[in-house]
């Protein structure tokens, strides 16, 4: 196939195909001494010994093997089940009571209610402002000090705050009780809950802002200007109805008078969203319906005799399936949901969460999986508290109290069980930021990976799962495997 | 935390701690408003929705939740087959007869004989060859035609052809006769099948490198000079017992008088790859007694039935422990093993294998994953008969042909079922190159990967399981589960 002159200096090389090489000039010269030309002409080392980092070879096909693996042994998984238990997927075995629904689409009706009592409070108090400014404007009273202003602003704020607070915390209140004593549905509870703790957040933004808003009208500061996006439209006249609509239905917890705003509104850009969202949310609950639940049901046996080995096995195994419903869960409602949501509202800033699929850090998670609720507790939570002297890392600490809280509510609410497993788990995130901070900061490649991994275990394959079985344990000892709720409450 | 002055036109970054861009000198400014600095300041798209490759998000934290979820899912696989069979290890269980000690033992020395008779052979033609020469010089005959110099070459090179292929045959006939009929245990015997098998392509490439030799040094033709690295040792002086016994221990297939060496032997680069060979054989040991027998076991039902969807799910779950046993085994054989072997052996040309593990086309994987073989194929076969005008794609599938026989030999007559799979298997890959070829070839990445994808599927998820499902399953049909041997060959 090569002469053995021109091979002798040749390294054979998988690309010197024989069928490629072979000219058929060369084959009569080629013809004599075929057996005999030097496959061993140089000396040469491995590719995997090769410790020469510019002769390492690639190993890009690992990586397509190790993506093709996971494929392949969770299809495994997936006929395994199937053939274990058959389809488990049924639309009409939903267990569902009138009055949940009933309590539910009241709840839906009620909770944004607050959001306009809200409006009334800062409508009054924006009357009030401006008949003081008329009033001031009269008595021209230049000479009045800085400290008599801040006094009698205090003393208007203190009771329009008592008026925020009562409606907000009532808004938390009421939800929060309906949910845990009249509806069974942990579905349906959660959703109710969830829609509660947000426009109880929008309040909270509404009011505080507009303190701030009222104050820098009342009185001006050319040292402290406004930013410059808010000019288009000043206090008082952004409260009004329209305006609080506006920040009712913008995907955002903070309020400002001005959002940045997009052209137009790109329907297909729209459905396709909404495409996504249907899709997402029947692949969820297939999931959970088929793999998930019984899951979690044959792992009551092993959770009931503590068996340390068989629960490790278990949230081994509920990880892959919790894990894939929390992704498609984080892309169904934060890329997919909120991105329609926005273009429907032609609100600019679509940043909604940043890559912190890469984080090193646990810290750098909890500020860039969930931008809208970072923003909330960033503008109206920890830097208040560090502007009135509090040291940060308290104040970081008391957002994480404060988080916990709201997940607490979240999730123990709707399941009939205020574990505390949802607050510790948040309260569990502050060693672990300040044990990965410095592998963050680190310059290595390996501190970064390591920061990554701790990440995903910490987070994904131990602490969700753990907590699903938990709770899941927790409803099924207080309620058995269906609702007995009726029974028992009325 | 941030002026609202500044944080205006500046975007919040996740690397904008709270913590890290608060000083204590801005605080005083930070005062006022902190309720009211601009979040949303400019219009952004989300991460992922972002079509621009430029602000692509990076994906390297979702290559580590992959590792993380293959070695978190096989841990839970072994801790559930732990909790279903408990430990099978075991030392003393092995099931092989004295027999087969005493027939593995007497042929590990009888087949090297067979290559002591090939050096007799090439000694007695060296000779005549010599004798010759001498009778040339003598008569001085230059005007004898080069036609004659050939057909007396041929006449010779007859008899000698014969007295090797007589040699060479009986070294095969006699060991697969021996390892079909009195060696039960498949282990014993694919170890002597493979020693045979090495011993006879080493006889094959000796005898036809030597007639090469041998013609060019009885008609020296100035036009196709030797390789430059043989004048060391010239025909006939390689024809001696110690050239050939470094034939016989080198890790190569194809002969040369002279092969590159290296200068010494690093006695510690021996010893660490001796021991990932033994590391790494216990570790295939204990997969395949822990992990792929009973798997293979609890198969054989599904097997006797042709119960599809469980052929699948156990061809699948049975792909997992073949793919680990075969990545160990390739590297304990090709890397570690052959690496001593040739260190010890001061053997320069290491290149046992190729990057085979990227390949886009399965033709670069015959050509890149067991080199000695691929060499003796492309020396021996494939181009000697290119050169008598064979064409490319018809030598090409000789060679599978040829090499098809081999791997039947050296599966179906250690299990001693010629199943004609092993065989079947090799042609299949002749309709899989020319069907992968084309990718290889594209520009495109996801062509490439395509081919990777195809490479991997074809041959590692369902061939080698398969293969190795349907002989066990014609080894357990024909001697139940342990050996009966005896009692029928007896």
């Amino acid at each position: 196939m090569q002469s053995h002159s021109s091979t002798q200096s040749e390294r054979i090389r998988p690309d010197d195909l024989p069928a490629d090489n072979l000219k058929p000039t060369r084959r009569a010269t080629a013809r004599k001494y075929n057996h005999l030309f030097a496959i061993h002409a140089k000396s040469k080392a491995s590719c995997l010994t090769n410790q020469d980092s510019t002769e390492q070879p690639s190993y890009a096909g690992f990586r397509n093997l190790m993506v093709l693996m996971l494929v392949v042994s969770n299809l495994r998984l997936m006929i395994e089940n199937i053939k274990k238990y058959g389809v488990l997927i049924c639309i009409r075995c939903h267990d569902y009571r009138r009055q949940d629904v009933v309590y539910g689409a009241l709840l839906y009706f009620l909770v944004p209610c607050h959001l306009l009592i809200a409006y009334f409070i800062e409508l009054a108090a924006a009357q009030q402002a401006k008949s003081d400014m008329a009033r001031k404007k009269k008595s021209d009273a230049q000479g009045e000090d800085r400290e008599q202003e801040k006094r009698d602003f205090q003393v208007a704020w203190y009771s329009i705050a008592v008026a925020h607070a009562v409606n907000a915390t009532l808004n938390l209140i009421i939800a929060s009780t309906v949910v845990y004593f009249y509806i069974n549905h942990p579905g349906i509870g959660t959703i109710i809950e969830m829609h509660a703790v947000i426009v109880w957040l929008k309040v909270c933004s509404y009011a505080f802002a507009n303190r701030d808003l009222r104050h820098a009208y009342l009185y001006p500061d050319a040292t402290t200007p406004l930013p410059e996006l808010y000019n288009s439209c000043p206090y008082p006249r952004n409260i009004s109805l329209s305006n609080l609509s506006y920040f009712w239905w913008a995907p955002t917890l903070v309020y400002q008078p001005v959002y940045p705003r997009t052209e137009r509104i790109r329907w297909t850009f729209v459905f396709k969203r909404m495409a996504e969202v249907l899709g997402l949310s029947i692949t969820i609950w297939i999931a959970s319906a088929q793999y998930a639940v019984p899951l979690l049901q044959n792992s009551l046996d092993h959770m009931a005799n503590l068996n340390l080995l068989s629960i490790m096995e278990r949230v081994m195994k509920l990880s892959t399936i919790s894990l894939f419903c929390w992704l498609a869960g984080f892309f169904a409602l934060f890329q997919s949901f909120l991105n329609a949501l926005a273009e429907v509202m032609r609100f600019g800033d679509r940043e909604f969460y940043s890559d912190w699929w890469n984080v090193s850090s646990i810290r750098f998670y909890w500020t860039s999986w969930n931008k809208p609720v970072y923003h909330f507790m960033k503008r109206h939570i920890y830097s208040p508290l560090v502007s009135r002297g509090v040291p940060p890392k308290v104040a970081q600490v008391l957002v994480f109290v404060f988080s916990g809280f709201l997940h607490e509510l979240l999730v123990g609410v709707p399941t009939h069980n205020i574990l505390w497993v949802a607050f510790a788990g948040m309260m569990w995130q502050i060693p672990l930021i300040f044990l990965t901070d410095p592998l963050q900061k680190a310059k290595s490649r390996t501190a970064k990976v390591a920061g990554n991994l701790i990440f995903w275990i910490s987070f994904c394959l131990v602490g969700q799962p753990l907590a699903a079985l938990l709770y899941f344990f927790a409803w099924q000892a207080k309620y058995g495997s269906t609702s007995k709720m009726h029974q028992k409450t009325s």
